[in-house]
């Protein structure tokens, strides 16, 4: 059932009135409605629609606070229908754009049917989105960092490493996969999350009972020869020493190549054992624009000066999606000063397209970059001039403060920066959101899925890769059988006890789709199938434990060339 | 794998500690701990050891204001770590109490294996639960309210549905729904909730386009004659004249029977229409406490006079979970200030079975109580005084700030309560926590599972009641089958097209598990047997679309007694 978003409502002399819809609710799309609303001050003769999937608009550059708690949660971002009442907000995703017809297709709300809304004009703010394909093991295994629920999780994650810590004192193994941080990606976005979490983790850890200074590990992975390449060297050197003297472990010239649950592995085939990784570094076009038939350089959308796309009239890109050439030939950078600037433009041009009316050529050149070090500390260069150290985080909290949209906001941050002084950092952890369900995981050569002895928490099925089955027998390991792909395994202490009875062991890189026992449970319970074949599975490896034995698989289940359970 | 968490350490002088394991971390067990970490001051001669789920003390009596966001979320919770520095906290489930062999099995961390923590002293400080047991629809679809993430859920939802009202604007009985709000429960929790719940709507309304004030209703369900039980009847007279007075529907002498996905389904039979149905009513002894075998009162746990259970020497019990009588013979009421002395009545007990010395009784009357109304209002009895309006508000605001347990709390409440002076309430929606994967749901007779023309996104497994399967075509509904427990429906659309061919209407009172399109999807990607099942069953419902027609199903899925395909 595809539901037509009624057309624009008649303006007050009774004509129709123009729709413009934007897509994406970051600075590019926020700042256009920001500024259009300014234009129906004058003439009520279009109307506006936002499409975002949050309610708010998250306020990037002080996003990192959130890690550390120096910004109570929600203050970083500002509610969206605050900022615009005067525009229709919708709580959507964008499921594709019909430049055809001139319609964008929605994604259903509670009820389980399709939106279409129809615009005049179409503002293309998108961004670009995180994306680990390509690195075994990024999707299921880094934390991207990115908007307010990547921020919240990074968060909650950290206490729970620190308690964790506490509490399994005795296991030295898994402690130290605990305290150790990995960030991938050393520009601005890694910079501020490496030093917000090494701040954060230093200053909480008297509260931790019995862990020490020496055994917390922040490791800041960069693949070039100097961190904050946007910056000019002498102050990425200082950002550099800065880090280095708080404890952050600087890795140039390194670069992630993969990830599992417990490893950062790195090109070198290095691993860095860690229950925490975050990688700020692999971004792309959004999969709608990928998807769109329009000019496009490096996935980015082309726009002529006046951010119209060629050969597509009301059609519009700002921000990050965009590729804008500005008067000396340059391509506008991703940042928010210009796609606030590229907002303004836009709407002013829509405006003349509709009312008449010359239009603009964007033309802003930039005002300058910051990045925050934490703790009183940043690098800045503004104007031409270079500053680093207080006076550089002085002006990178006044500048951001005054750039937070709403004053409501400014003063709820400038209280927080106030409380901050007197008040040691918050320590709640959020426990939110429910368990992992199906889920993806990806492991290397040499690493256990599981071990004897552990309880059996998931059933494990193969997708690709190699596993040893490994049983432990007065003090010896014996190899019970390789699994290939197609092959399930760990059904027996799903099935009958809750212990395993052997470990499983990566022998090529795996990736398994594990399936907890719960719901496996619930399935089984009313597939009877289903559970007779694991209860064969399971009957027939159990009588079978001999090393090297065959496993047969009476599953009906697709099978890889790896499948054949081999026999010594 | 079980591991033995390690025994206490020796004291300064080669003693052996004592270990005291606290189970819980409301009112009874965080005040049993600061107790005992008093009397640590004067000698080191034991270790505490505090069992939670969360890293936070909820401070109960100001958990509604989360609704509203009138105070910061994370403001109405205190980091037990930072209470309780000298208190080693476990973040895990308690899986068990063995009372013969004295040590508490806990819940597995990262690796999967129990932790056992072996005690000397055991102080039973569980609480109660929420428990929807007996009520059709309840545990599926009715909010509970007793921990953060319950009042963060509630608020995020209550976002969610007037941010739904303003873009469904054309479905008139969708609007309706989410436009109404229910709470169940005329005590103390209740009503708070009803009147934070009802203020934070109607002051965001205006930031909602297109809603109206008219539209709003915010019903509170009671069974008796009047509200807050609790209280003196001229209190709780005044309570109902404020609340109706701010457009909260009272609805007394009211039980709630049944809840489905879009209903409040009252014990007259009445249907309210809602998707959101919030019940403080039923709760019920911690599980662990009704499995263990100790004396009881109502499920309680019953204690001498000195907190401790006869027959069991150094295991007591404070709080909700604790059945305490008062020496002129009353049983102690589950609050905050009765659970808060029963900590430092058996934290000084526990001393004095360690070192020797006179036990206290138990022996505290009750100050008093109160409950707010929101919005500047609220009753009170205090030294046997009454007092409601703005004066009884004002003394609830002061007790409760200078009960707060910190002074870092106490003054970002104070800062937050006087920011709500001057900003409008924050109406950000955290969305967080993934989609739903294999859930449960309840529908009662004559309401749609789904229709015909929507999108198929989810696949269901009846478990008991009825279900018809109806077609539209030109006009008339024809029912195509009825189906029973154990058969599938829905998995047309999902397998074969993305709209549903037919609508599901309930027959009889109905419950099915659902699993989500995506998760179908992957299972029978890897299933092939599941896979083709469903594509025969499938098959052969397409193939007989006349009404009434037999309906196979191929399934070998279990079957109950309804589950024979009727024929007209």
């Amino acid at each position: 059932m595809r539901h037509e978003h009624p057309g624009p409502a008649l303006a007050a002399d009774g004509t129709r009135r123009a729709r413009i819809v934007v897509l994406g609710g970051g600075f590019g799309g926020v700042y256009t409605a920001l500024a259009l609303e300014k234009l129906l001050e004058k003439r009520d003769d279009f109307e506006i629609a936002l499409v975002n999937r949050e309610n708010y608009f998250v306020f990037q550059p002080m996003l990192p606070e959130v890690i550390s708690g120096t910004i109570g949660i929600t203050d970083v971002v500002s509610p969206i229908r605050r900022l615009l009442p005067r525009t229709m907000l919708h709580l959507r995703d964008v499921e594709g754009i019909d430049l055809e017809r001139r319609r964008v297709p929605l994604s259903p709300g509670f009820r389980p049917h399709t939106d279409e809304l129809e615009y005049d004009h179409l503002v293309l703010a998108l961004g670009n989105v995180t994306d680990f394909r390509g690195l075994a093991g990024l999707p299921e295994h880094a934390m991207p960092f990115k908007n307010l629920g990547d921020a919240l999780a990074l968060r909650n994650h950290v206490i729970r490493c620190l308690a964790e810590a506490t509490i399994e004192a005795h296991d030295v193994e898994l402690r130290r996969e605990l305290l150790t941080f990995v960030v991938a990606g050393g520009g601005f976005s890694g910079v501020e999350v490496a030093a917000e979490l090494n701040d954060f983790v230093r200053a909480v850890l008297p509260n931790y009972r019995g862990l020490r200074k020496e055994e917390l590990r922040v490791v800041l992975l960069h693949s070039q020869e100097r961190i904050l390449p946007e910056m000019a060297e002498p102050l990425a050197r200082f950002a550099q020493r800065i880090l280095t003297k708080r404890g952050v472990e600087l890795r140039l010239k390194t670069r992630l190549a993969a990830a599992t649950g417990t490893a950062a592995v790195l090109a070198s085939g290095e691993r860095i054992m860690t229950r925490t990784l975050v990688s700020t570094v692999p971004s792309s076009p959004h999969p709608l624009v990928e998807r769109l038939a329009l000019p496009k350089a490096k996935g980015r959308v082309v726009t002529n000066a006046q951010l119209e796309i060629e050969g597509h009239p009301g059609v519009w890109a700002v921000g990050d999606c965009a590729q804008v050439m500005t008067p000396d030939g340059a391509t506008a950078p991703p940042t928010a000063q210009h796609a606030i600037r590229e907002g303004s433009v836009v709407a002013h041009n829509i405006a003349a397209s509709l009312r008449g009316g010359t239009r603009k050529v964007f033309a802003f050149k930039g005002l300058g970059k910051m990045g925050s070090l934490g703790h009183r500390s940043a690098v800045a260069e503004v104007f031409g001039i270079r500053l680093s150290g207080f006076l550089a985080w002085w002006l990178w909290r006044t500048i951001y403060l005054m750039k937070m949209p709403g004053w409501g906001r400014r003063l709820r941050v400038a209280v927080d920066w106030t409380l901050d002084l007197v008040l040691p950092p918050d320590l709640v952890q959020l426990r939110v959101g429910g368990s992992r369900g199906l889920a993806r995981e990806h492991f290397e050569p040499g690493q256990d899925v599981f071990r004897q002895g552990e309880l059996g928490d998931r059933l494990y099925l193969i997708l690709s890769g190699e596993v040893d089955v490994i049983r432990e027998e007065a003090g010896e390991n014996r190899v019970l059988a390789r699994l290939g792909p197609g092959q399930w395994f760990g059904e027996m202490a799903i099935l009958h006890m809750t212990i395993r009875s052997a470990s499983v062991r990566c022998v090529l890189p795996l990736d398994v789709l594990s399936l907890p026992r719960e719901e496996f449970g619930v399935l089984a319970a009313h597939l009877p199938d289903l559970r007779q074949r694991f209860d064969a599975l399971a009957a027939e490896r159990q009588a079978s434990p001999a090393p090297g034995a065959p496993v047969a698989v009476p599953l009906g289940v697709a099978r890889g060339e790896h499948a054949v359970a081999f026999r010594e």
